[in-house]
């Protein structure tokens, strides 16, 4: 399999180091051995490798210099598109921010590399969000692979939990926390933090981003939960569908009267078949201290199916972190790489 | 695909309904059209039809009879052998009672039908604990499936989902609430029950057996924490290396006192990798009420995997049940319909 990374922030720095980590047992128990031929970023610099390139040499390049633009070989300062369309990667794995709006230019790149029958490998909400039919169209007419798993609570199998593991189950319901800011401040707030304080904590521990609105307004959530209504329950949401709001209208006073009552605050995003399609919102809700969900605390995120054969599942995990979404890559990779293979 | 079944018991009869339920959504979303051309039950009747049996007629045999002895066509009378060995389906479905001092005689019958080249899909403890590594190599040597979701918490996903969704992920750590029936009489004692009022009401509701030890005792627990052991952690355990202690020690007093000081008791089975290989236990243990564990209650069960790579991952979902251990069955006959299409 050959590579070629489109964006080298966080999460497909997290994909290189665990490909370095994880090297043997890739090896030895999936017989994945990938080769990156070219990574394309517009601030960090951009290689194109034939052969490979050294993925010891491009972290430590990182760490000193915050740039590959140094890097001992190859032809340097593709962009991304052409990076796409003329390295010799068969597999796309892209990274890039997130624009909910308008989804590019995410969007262009992944129809690039879909249309170039590059298997597309992504974290991106936005493309799925706005075009999730267009794009699984496009991938099946080019006999490639759309996987997307990082969309969702980056490594904690969501997506490929139904989709490999639920298969014939019907999901009636969705409930779910699935943003680890929004529940880390709400967590905080509990301990006595003000609202404020627990923001100023979040973005200390590199949990919230400089601009956290969309993880505290809640459309980060209303993202997600229109990927899961439309991948997972047959839907076909766009984000205006969805019924949003955010933490921000919830009170330290309010926090502090469900405590007494031993309740909790929680940003629950939800989505349920109706007689004629999908609802879905994002709301802060009181939880009692018998719901299950009331115990997911600080950054871990949690999704609970309502199905028509086993009742209740839920999931809990990591919902972001550096390691956690290079996972979500490097599993949508092992999956590619194990069909390839059969 | 054709299918035997060996052991025509509550699950089984789960797995006829589900068939029968799903017939659309298998065949147009899965490809999936199953025939059960075998079934062998020493008590209810077997019967072997070439062309395939009719699942409604088997069913409404089984409500108006409780035998499938008077079935309008085909061979009748064959044992488990015989069917497994000289019917023409290809994969052998068994969900027999377990035995789990010596798989008999499910253990000789999985090993004769990987003999003969035909995948098994089975539900019963007995022959994985005893035997996972050599009923594995076995299948490996005959080019057939060996699939077992069901000896692990039912129908919600375990087995497929580490070896699924978790791939390349190490498995350091496993703790979890793996008996319905225990976990039932627990939540039950909570609520003012005693030990007996509380068997004699899970024996009502056809949650305990009548022969409940295994689950009082926490031998079914060690059973499937030994699977998991041994199959997602590397391990190679035996029943005999689990240190079991059952909630037959945990008087109504030691629940109502642990309940003041808002925590609960659970039966937990354990697993962890030490330096030289892997420790399990079964055994009460008192939760705090931070403890997500502690929130699960009744015949839900839950495990939580702690991971080199995504921290804690914890799945909840059904223990049991006619259609949730109908479903795991059903579950990996889809993987292996599946994997011969690719």
């Amino acid at each position: 399999m050959k590579l070629a990374l489109i964006g080298l922030g966080t999460v497909n720095r997290g994909l290189l180091e665990l490909l370095l980590e994880k090297k043997d047992i890739l090896s030895k128990k999936y017989n994945f051995h990938p080769s990156i031929t070219a990574i394309s970023d517009p601030v960090i610099g951009s290689v194109f490798c034939k052969k490979g390139l050294n993925i010891e040499e491009i972290l430590s390049l990182l760490e000193k210099e915050n740039s590959i633009k140094s890097y001992s070989e190859g032809e340097k300062g593709w962009d991304s598109v052409k990076t796409i369309k003329e390295s010799n990667a068969d597999t796309i794995v892209e990274a890039i921010p997130t624009a909910l709006e308008t989804g590019e230019p995410a969007l262009s790149l992944l129809k690039t590399a879909l249309n170039n029958k590059k298997n597309v490998v992504t974290t991106n909400k936005g493309p799925i969000v706005l075009a999730y039919r267009e794009l699984t169209a496009l991938a099946e007419r080019n006999g490639v692979s759309l996987r997307f798993e990082g969309t969702v609570l980056s490594g904690t199998p969501v997506i490929s939990l139904v989709q490999s593991t639920l298969k014939g189950v019907e999901i009636k319901e969705v409930r779910g926390i699935m943003n680890g800011t929004a529940n880390y401040i709400l967590t905080k707030m509990e301990f006595g933090s003000s609202y404020e304080e627990a923001l100023k904590s979040a973005r200390k521990k590199g949990i919230a981003e400089e601009q956290p609105e969309a993880d505290i307004k809640g459309w980060d959530s209303a993202a997600k939960i229109v990927i899961i209504a439309n991948v997972l329950m047959g839907g076909n949401l766009k984000l205006n569908d969805v019924s949003i709001k955010g933490i921000d209208t919830v009170t330290e006073t309010d926090i502090i009267k469900a405590l007494q009552e031993r309740k909790h605050w929680k940003l629950i995003a939800a989505a349920k078949k109706t007689g004629d399609g999908i609802t879905a919102s994002v709301a802060p809700e009181i939880l009692s201290d018998q719901d299950t969900l009331s115990k997911v605390t600080g950054t871990i995120n949690a999704i609970n199916f309502t199905t028509d054969t086993l009742g209740n599942i839920m999931i809990s995990g990591p919902g972001a972190g550096k390691k956690e979404t290079g996972y979500a890559l490097l599993s949508d990779l092992l999956y590619i790489n194990g069909k390839r293979k059969v």
